[in-house]
């Protein structure tokens, strides 16, 4: 992977700049190294020396930019599900439908792991870890803030007749869970179904069937939906 | 979790009898064994010598039986998601239509996962390692007959006008997804949403909610399939 394909990358977008000086830059400079690494290995093992050899940083800034590699780990994810969050707020401040956001909203959540195809990896092992206070963090930072637009959403859709009342918290689970297993489970779908790399067609397809799985879950079937606009 | 709740778990329903002997009721007792123990740690490190010691077994034993612990953990594999095929032959041989077999196939995915909380990171694991013969094991075993089955039920429910025009790979991939998450997931329950052990009813509602979210998603509208019907 050139190095310069990170530009294409926005949470990463001023690692090879100038901006950043000292310190942040060299924070900068780790993260946009181990998202690489990540990158080109699949998530696999990626060592502190790797990272820092690949970023050109000593090893001793590790430490002093995260306290440790599960740090360095943490602040990545944080990085990526800050923007899952800033996706739904942009989304928020369009004029449109609950049905025509939720659809953008999955589109959005796909290419994100398209884009960090690792980050599944990041997330089930931080879940699996023993650091009660990592977990938090996701809940407070990506679970809690996604739980309630989706129940704002969900609300909007119901007084609206168009979507069937359903639950907020199983609806995180249920989008979640259709489109990261698709990328978890790549190594699957080579020795299975498809060799050769995800191509862009199959993406656009998994997406089209995703949003059209998800929105008919959610949407109330046309016929109840035209009388409930009707008794509006 | 007590020795004799194994008895409930089908696939190593001999694992404490009289029927099996030598070689091969060491194997069982060691599967029996690194299912207890993975139930117990939530799909945590679980050691050679930890299995062997809670199974009463010499440690050689794991190498004679499986060759090694990914040896173990891959027969521990075979058994459960051979149970998954077992289950959607027993529904192949119901006079069920499509939606309720589909349904019911839903139940059994998740009652699986339940049942084997573990599976998905021993899959996880399996999927993300170097090792190409496993991954195309599982490919044979489990994910062909299961998209080959995904195809025969869409191919039936189109025909009958019940189900819209869906991917049976990418079904594969939305009813695993959104069946698995749920359980991948469940520290970032435990962290944002819900504190304490998941419930009978939390799973019951799960299950609802899922079952819903998937039929709503695979069925095709009711004034269209009402139409499809006439015209038949």
């Amino acid at each position: 992977m050139k190095r310069d394909t990170l530009k294409l990358l926005p949470p990463f977008a001023s690692a090879g700049g100038d901006m950043a000086r000292g310190a942040d830059a060299t924070r900068e400079k780790l993260l946009a190294a181990a998202h690489e690494l990540l990158v080109e290995r699949g998530g696999g093992h990626v060592s502190v020396n790797d990272i820092c050899g690949h970023a050109g940083a000593n090893v001793a800034m590790v430490k002093y930019c995260f306290a440790n590699k599960d740090g360095l780990f943490q602040a990545l994810i944080d990085r990526i599900t800050s923007g899952f969050i800033r996706d739904i707020e942009c989304l928020d401040a369009l004029a449109l439908a609950a049905p025509e956001k939720l659809k953008r909203h999955v589109v959005g959540i796909v290419k994100n792991y398209v884009r960090y195809p690792y980050i599944n990896r990041l997330i089930n092992l931080q879940l699996l870890s023993a650091d009660p206070d990592g977990v938090q963090h996701l809940a407070n930072n990506f679970a809690l803030p996604l739980r309630a637009w989706y129940g704002r959403l969900l609300k909007e859709g119901v007084a609206r007749g168009e979507f069937r009342v359903i639950d907020p918290t199983l609806l995180f689970f249920t989008v979640l869970g259709m489109a990261e297993f698709y990328f978890t489970a790549q190594p699957l779908m080579r020795g299975a179904f498809a060799r050769g790399k995800l191509s862009q067609s199959a993406i656009k397809r998994f997406i089209q069937h995703t949003t059209d799985m998800l929105l008919h879950g959610v949407l109330v079937p046309p016929p109840q939906r035209a009388r409930a606009r009707k008794s509006q």
